[in-house]
């Protein structure tokens, strides 16, 4: 549905890798109800096909015939596979463009044993090489257009969960919470990012708990939520509190806030990540070892992309990347406490999510 | 969270296959966002981690220290990964429990052409058998604690559906409708089982068309939608009509009814499911080019199952499938009308979705 001329910039920088690396196709595939991101990045289609990215033609998808119609409103170049199996309807579509076959780019992080298997029965004197990474890092630079969608999708995510928090009283269980956050989404025709975290007292203290059905717990509330925004995330999380909070629940949220605000800051072109992380923990002090995650991740047209931003990484910031930055501490059975937002780095850090970060007790 | 006796009943079957096969242990992963089905099945776990099922002693988890507490909810025998890589910190505990590497099954169909590098860095000597099928065909035959659990699912489906429609006058979007059917779901503490459609006037002409921002069209509205019942799926669909049907739209919809409800008796022990779908095409006579999809596929803890209902398919019905029966016809940019119910096959054909499917004008 959104064809945009982002999309169709980024094709020329992929087909200008695979000209220098004497590569005559790329193929991407989604053989299932799971989406395969790079294919959807290229044109925007997220159901079962192929797609197929020449190094100096036209990209074009193949799509079984019930979802035909549907493709083609996400990307116009898209053929019938008719009847015919995944990867020899591909092979008989290159024969008729006259495209070689014998150089193929295959992501090998999206292609599994079994349809390994069978794309070798079809292009069995083809040398495979893997092009997973290079769409990894060819998606951590985001387009301008790339980040206004971005933008976009962060404003949509904090009006939301603005509006969730102001209603929270209505809520009786954490499942009630989750709900209304995806109902809020979707009516608007948004998507979600990923299913909504709302972890209640000692719920809070499983980083990706999944709400369930059970009145919500006095004590801190994790709440992280994201919308998806023609295709493009956003991920930010808030705990509040239910309850009165003891002076030293104030104390601990209050220097993780502290240390999320300076690590945003200290965000420079050219820093590794890796010191980000590093920073959090240390300035942690002793509750290091309650921080058991990364502090933060890439958000694109997947939640998790790149950059990584862990203690073994080896990524840099760079301009135009969009990234988490989301320090908590997890005190097993007792709470959790997390504070994230999607950052925009821009020549300094520019928090995309805004929703105000200061303890709000209810 | 769903520890129920029938999933040891089935790890027991799981574990005569491998001692017949002489395989030392089979191997599933899931190393993403992803849920890997075989591994949720056999433990009920859903997030980022390793199970291992040895021919003759427990199954265990390996889960990130992040995930431990939730997934020690789910399943009780998980050990942390240590912070280590994925394949070896299940070599390491192999070796501390002192079960060998010589013949390992793992799931081709779930293991990416990355992850077996990986893999074959830890078990360099090992040989690797696909057991993905023998998964697929052991949950294709349901056990009564699963055939129950179904049926709880479908009557939440049903329920919620019918509310749903009930309520269609409320509704202005087709995304409001969707929305709705989500929150109604999430709000007791489901799961949906896909993301519902919801497929107003010419949309319904696309059988997996996603819900949009627009205006409901008159016409037949297709509505597409399942929940989630303790990792169980259930799968509904009903066509309503909005406005007032033309005498050829009625025809054209009582006689799909008529092939769908006829289909579902003609189910029998040991009848082949390409059968039922022949039936189906042949009594849709001049409209047969108009049925694009399958008739039908099992439902279980994926959505999509075995058998198949498709004229390719070699599947049999068996006594404790579960599977859908599916018809539709689709007028490319005109409309679209399908008529599923999910239905348990136990000596007859028994349908667990049970809302009205005389053609509702509102």
């Amino acid at each position: 549905m959104y064809i945009n001329v982002f999309k169709c910039m980024k094709i020329n920088t992929f087909q200008e890798i695979l000209q220098k690396k004497s590569i005559d196709f790329a193929l991407f595939y989604n053989s299932d109800s799971r989406v395969n991101a790079n294919l959807q990045y290229f044109c925007g289609y997220k159901g079962i096909g192929a797609l197929v990215v020449p190094k100096n033609k036209p990209s074009f998808l193949l799509a079984p015939e019930m979802e035909l119609q549907r493709a083609k409103k996400s990307f116009k170049n898209t053929y019938s596979m008719n009847k015919k199996k995944f990867f020899e309807s591909v092979s008989e579509k290159l024969k008729e463009k006259g495209i070689k076959s014998k150089n193929i780019a295959i992501d090998k992080n999206n292609f599994t044993l079994n349809s390994y298997r069978a794309f070798k029965k079809q292009f069995k004197k083809a040398k495979t090489q893997d092009i997973g990474l290079k769409c990894i890092r060819l998606r951590e630079i985001k387009t301008n257009e790339e980040i206004q969608l971005l933008k976009k999708s962060c404003q949509y995510a904090d009006k939301i969960l603005q509006k969730t928090i102001k209603n929270f009283n209505s809520f009786k269980t954490e499942s009630e919470v989750a709900a209304f956050l995806e109902y809020e989404t979707k009516k608007i025709g948004l998507e979600l990012s990923f299913p909504p975290i709302v972890a209640s007292g000692s719920n809070g203290s499983m980083p990706h708990y999944e709400p369930s059905n059970i009145k919500i717990k006095k004590g801190f509330c994790v709440i992280d939520f994201g919308v998806k925004y023609k295709g493009y995330c956003s991920d930010i999380t808030r705990t509040i509190y239910v309850g009165k909070p003891s002076q030293k629940e104030r104390e601990t949220y209050n220097l993780l806030l502290k240390i999320q605000k300076e690590t945003i800051l200290l965000a420079q072109k050219n820093k590794k990540c890796s010191e980000l992380y590093d920073y959090t923990v240390q300035s942690l002090g002793k509750y290091k070892n309650y921080f058991t995650h990364g502090l933060g991740h890439g958000v694109g047209v997947e939640i998790h992309e790149m950059p990584n931003l862990t203690l073994m990484s080896k990524d840099k910031i760079q301009n135009n990347m969009v990234f988490t930055i989301e320090p908590g501490v997890y005190f097993p059975k007792r709470f959790g406490i997390r504070i994230e937002d999607t950052v925009l780095f821009k020549n300094k850090s520019i928090p995309l999510t805004t929703t105000s970060k200061d303890l709000l007790i209810i």
